[in-house]
């Protein structure tokens, strides 16, 4: 998607450590025409698949989801980051590790919002190790519903999250691809 | 906001303590299209004040932030709420004691996002004690930015929030307002 790799090229930083801060437009402070434009484009790519609901996480996902889901014409359920081992009864819940916060918390769906044989289309801003997406697949399906696909705003290919969501099979869309990135901060996209 | 009120009425739930659920169409599960219908009624409410940006805390007000925006054409931004004495340089930040959590936590905002003499419409899903907003308010004038107004969803005018902000010369408007509510489900919201 031509419009968010110029504003990411505009717009964003690399933070050292390899982070890439789209804090102006994205995360943080959020430009919602831009939201508008990543939406009507997820729904382009998911033209072909059945989506019952869109699935996203707290808190970075959900204004995303909720534009997107105007094109879609379906409710968002966002799935909510609770403290480890305080789960409640009656939810869907994964175990994931952060890296950026360096340890592993649950996230939790009641069993009230992913019913049974739901097509699911799953939403996010980023997909680096993947391991917050592995962890939504994972509810999903503890709720026997299905992954219509799963969206990306910003996927990281040099790591190996993306690689691993196809290699399961998953239909995985993303809108831009960063292959590398430096301290210096020369980034570049994957065609 | 008489949509709202009788969504509320259909789809939520009173919760032992007084805690109204509403996790079926707004922080949960979210309800795109009533967000619309909210997104518009907040506009029309303010329709008489300047607004340069959208300020809210996550991660509920967010979806209703982004939707609500497109009325008015500006940008979102939401507040992030930390663990507490972990603040980082180059943020506005302000305390908040959360009867939900029994806990006080940090709510930030980058001061890149905020700029003296803006003019700031606050966003969120609930008021009861009002301590969120008077937390964003007070990041808004540590920012040296204008309160514009403060709009909210549901407001429970059985709990003092809502007259201290008016008491401080607050423009608060809210589309459902809830005068009481029982454990045995009786609800009733002001005229």
């Amino acid at each position: 998607m031509q419009l968010l790799k110029d504003r990411i090229l505009k717009d964003g930083n690399i933070a050292p450590g390899g982070v890439l801060k789209v804090d102006s437009f994205l995360n943080h402070q959020i430009d919602v025409n831009l939201l508008n434009e990543i939406g009507k484009e997820f729904k382009r790519l998911f033209s072909d698949v059945k989506v019952d609901k869109i699935l996203t996480i707290e808190a970075s996902g959900i204004g995303i989801a909720c534009v997107a889901a105007q094109y879609f014409d379906v409710p968002v359920v966002f799935a909510k980051k609770a403290k480890s081992k305080n789960i409640e009864g009656g939810v869907f819940s994964s175990k994931i590790m952060s890296f950026t916060y360096g340890k592993t918390y649950d996230v939790m769906v009641s069993v009230k919002f992913l019913k049974p044989d739901e097509n699911i289309l799953i939403i996010d801003d980023f997909l680096a190790s993947g391991k917050a997406i592995i962890g939504l697949v994972d509810i999903v399906k503890q709720a026997g519903a299905n992954v219509s696909g799963v969206g990306i705003v910003i996927e990281k290919s040099f790591q190996d999250g993306g690689q691993t969501l196809r290699d399961m099979g998953i239909n995985l869309k993303s809108l831009a691809v960063i292959k590398s990135m430096d301290d210096e901060g020369n980034l570049e996209f994957e065609d």
